[in-house]
This record gives C-alpha cells, sequence and structure tokens, in this order.
C-alpha cells in the first residue's frame, strides 16, 4: 500500500473540504474520526468509502482490528504519513483512525415503515445539541431524527462526535415543516410539541407508541403556528430561577418519560 | 466618566487574564458577559466589582437600565471604546456589557444549613457539560453543586454561559472526594451515585429530600470505590446501540425524576 504523505495530495485536498457543509451536502460524504465512531460505522454496516490510517498513530489492538474488518469489507485502505493524517485530523490525541462516509437520509414513509419514537428539530442551531439528542434518542430506544429547515447538519463533526454513533443507528430525514405538516394531514402522525410556557406537564400525558417529538430552537422554541397544529403541546415545569433547560437536557428528560411509560418494567 | 480606549490599559490586562483558571483562583474574580447573565448576577447580589460597557454597542433599552440598577447599587462602571471592548469580549455579536464578579463558594455547612438536592461532580472535563448540569439543577429546584478534585472551573466562561445564571443561585462548594466521604461519616449525608452498569433503575429507587446526586467524569464515570460509599448507585436503562448518555443529559434526567416524585403535581 502506497503512504501518501503530501498534504496537498489531491485526494486529501478533497477530504478536507467536507468540513464544510455545502461541500458534505454536494459529495453526499461527511468524515468521521476515532475508534469508537468508525468501530460503531462498520458495525453499522453505514457506506464506508475510505478508511485512513496512519499506522505510526494506531496504538491499539482494536484499531489495528478495525483496519481488518474495513479491508474484509472491501473498504479502500489510504495509508497516510504522520503530518498528511495530522492536516486532516480535528481531535486532539489522534488515534490514527479516520473514514469517509456515505451520508444516508430517508424518506417520509420510513416513519409509516418503522413507527416508534422519532424527533423533529427546527431550527436547532447548536451541532453538539443535536448529537447529544440523537444519543439521547438511540439510547431510549428510538427510530429516527427529522431535522427541519433551517437546523444545523447532522453530519457536521461536532453532531457527528456528541452523537456517539447514534448518526448511524438513527434514520435520518431532512425536510422543512411544511412538508412535516403536509404529510401529517395526509398521514395517521402523532406530534407532540414541547414548549417553555404551556401548561401541560410532560408527566401527565400519554404518550403513544407511534409519535414524533417536536421541538425548536434554543433561543426561541418552537412559533405558535407550530405549536396549533400539534396533537399535544407538553412542558417541563421549572422550580428555580432559569426559565428554560438545554435543549438536549429537555429533549433528554422528555424522551425518557415517553419511554418510562411504554416500558414500565 | 473616563472612556478607556488603550487595549494595553492595566486594568484590562488584568481582566484578561480572567480567562485563565490560575488567574480566576488567584484573584478570586471571573467575567461575564451579555444582558442575560448580568441581569442574573444584579438581581441575585452577586458581588460585583465592576460593570464594563462599551455604549456604542449598548442597543436595547434593558442593556441601558442594567447600567442603571449597577450605578444604583453602588457598582464601579468602566467605559470602554468599542476597539478596548472588543479585545475583551468573547462572545460574537456583542451586547456592549461584560462585568467582573467575585466568585462565591461555600462550605459544607451550607449542606447542612440548607438541604433539598445537591450535585457532586467529580472529574468532570466539559466546561459546558457543567454548566448545563447547574442549569438543569436550578431548573428542578435544587440547592447547589458539589466540585469535586479534578473538575472544570464552574467559573470557566463556558460554564457560566452554559449555566444561563444558575451559577449565581446554586451555593457552590468545592472540595475534594475525601473530604466529601469524610464529611458523610460524621453527619447525616444521603449519597445517590450513578453509574452506567448497575442494575437499579433510577425510577424505581425513592429519593430522600435530603440527598446529593454524585456524578462521575464523562470518559469513565465513578470509580467503584466510591459507589461502595454510596448509599445507592441508579443507573438509566439504555434500550439502543449507545452505551452512555451524554453527561448533562443523564444528569438532567435523574434530577427531573427527583423532583417529580417531591413533587408529584
Amino acid at each position: 500500500m502506497k503512504t501518501i504523505s503530501s498534504t496537498s495530495n489531491e485526494l486529501l485536498k478533497s477530504f478536507r473540504k467536507l468540513k464544510n457543509r455545502k461541500e458534505r451536502l454536494e459529495s453526499g460524504l461527511f468524515m468521521i474520526e476515532g475508534m469508537r465512531l468508525i468501530g460503531e460505522a462498520l458495525r453499522t454496516r453505514a457506506g464506508m468509502e475510505y478508511l485512513i490510517t496512519c499506522p505510526e498513530l494506531v496504538k491499539s489492538d482494536y484499531g489495528r482490528s478495525l483496519i481488518g474488518q474495513a479491508e474484509k469489507a472491501g473498504i479502500e485502505i489510504i495509508q497516510l504519513s504522520p503530518n498528511a493524517f495530522m492536516s486532516l485530523a480535528a481531535k486532539e490525541g489522534p488515534q490514527g483512525l479516520l473514514a469517509v462516509v456515505v451520508m444516508q437520509t430517508v424518506g417520509f414513509e420510513e416513519y409509516a415503515r418503522l413507527g416508534g419514537v422519532w424527533v423533529a428539530v427546527d431550527s436547532i442551531q447548536d451541532p453538539g445539541n443535536l448529537g447529544s439528542v440523537m444519543r439521547s434518542l438511540d439510547g431510549m430506544g428510538g427510530s429516527g431524527i427529522i431535522i427541519l429547515d433551517e437546523s444545523t447538519d447532522p453530519f457536521h463533526p461536532t453532531a457527528v462526535r456528541a452523537s456517539t454513533g447514534a448518526v448511524f443507528t438513527q434514520k435520518i430525514i431532512l425536510s422543512s415543516t411544511e412538508e412535516l405538516f403536509e404529510w401529517k394531514k395526509e398521514e395517521q402522525v402523532h406530534l407532540v410539541g414541547t414548549s417553555c410556557t404551556t401548561s401541560q406537564n410532560y408527566r401527565k400525558y400519554n404518550y403513544p407508541e407511534r409519535m414524533i417529538l417536536l421541538i425548536g430552537s434554543e433561543q426561541k422554541g418552537l412559533p405558535p403556528e407550530y405549536l396549533d397544529k400539534c396533537d399535544a403541546v407538553v412542558t417541563i415545569p421549572l422550580y428555580g430561577s432559569v426559565d428554560s433547560l438545554n435543549l438536549a437536557c429537555a429533549a433528554s428528560i422528555i424522551l425518557f418519560e415517553i419511554i418510562s411509560q411504554h416500558k414500565p418494567d
């Protein structure tokens, strides 16, 4: 295997561009880093285009076993010099493994097929929050996430890292609120909105087995016209001085209330 | 009032140093930014040493009213040119207000006096997580947070921002696990540990009104020798592929289970 050592190699340049959202959308690819995420991508048979490795930086048997797995799966392995590798790596303490993976998204028909609990996010700004929501959604056995309108990108490096692999296990729908509400009219879709001001306590609502939890932006929450279209709107009562919680924390509290209703034992 | 326009002014230099943890600890001061946090600091009568303002950047009546409040409270106001202000400001879209505030911490006797629900964090690394935990703790009506050993600093700018003011409402104890366990032996302290592997479901445990929830680091959780010293250890059952949740999300799920037991209606 040839080792690439020039940081201006064309392939490396194209990988580096994947830090940019527009380039990710155009190429349909995103980059992941570290053993944990790469292990999850291989385990879930995510469409891996390239496994990029720097043998000098791979210190563990597990890291080496991942290279072996990728080879067996027929994935192209690209070997880099430490210098070339570091020109791609974002993380401190690099583990010598990167991968370029195909973005996989699905359509609304996947909700109809799979059912279960989904989250729809409208105008979430922080990719770390989005990743943490995906992680909690996976943790409670959810099915997928619907990314609406101006929300941050689930394939943003920070979102992918914060998801700790949930980006590969959760189905992802990219859509608009308009489409969501159109589709809700046509199909049996139960939509539960969230708000900091309504009176329905999130613990008092009976969540159906098939549902979408709709979450608004960090700064503004959901606009009233979206709340009007929901089948119910729930809120987390607060007892201190803050008037809201971190978005990912609030989503997790509600998601784990839902699962504890669905699986009471 | 004299306007400082030199970025190399000695006072400004000393403020700029507060970005560094060592300097914060030595001076006992930290810096906060933005109208929301400064409003909370004034409302809770946090010890504000200086209010720093750049009139050209203060666009709202609320911002101007905060300056008036600070003046009335006898707080020293420092006026900066836009250039000098930007040399201190960390945030994009600065609101023209900064403040230098005295770190306020308390001792363990405050737990005995106040009671209620406290969180103790051991070796938390991420200041954003710590701030979000403080925000959720305030939101559920908690009393305070105990920062153990190598944990990140609650007065770190990211922690302060993520706390959305909870850094002023929650009592803060800086201590070591050794001291915590010593003190637990002497006093009636109910300690509930958290783990990803034990079998006690967090929803099945009856949390007392006075208690400390002990949380370990993002990477490793709590060491077994700490778990042994807890009165109970709870876990959040997971149903997907991820083997843990984001630390702040997990803490929030348990904290809101506790409050829903304490205030069932």
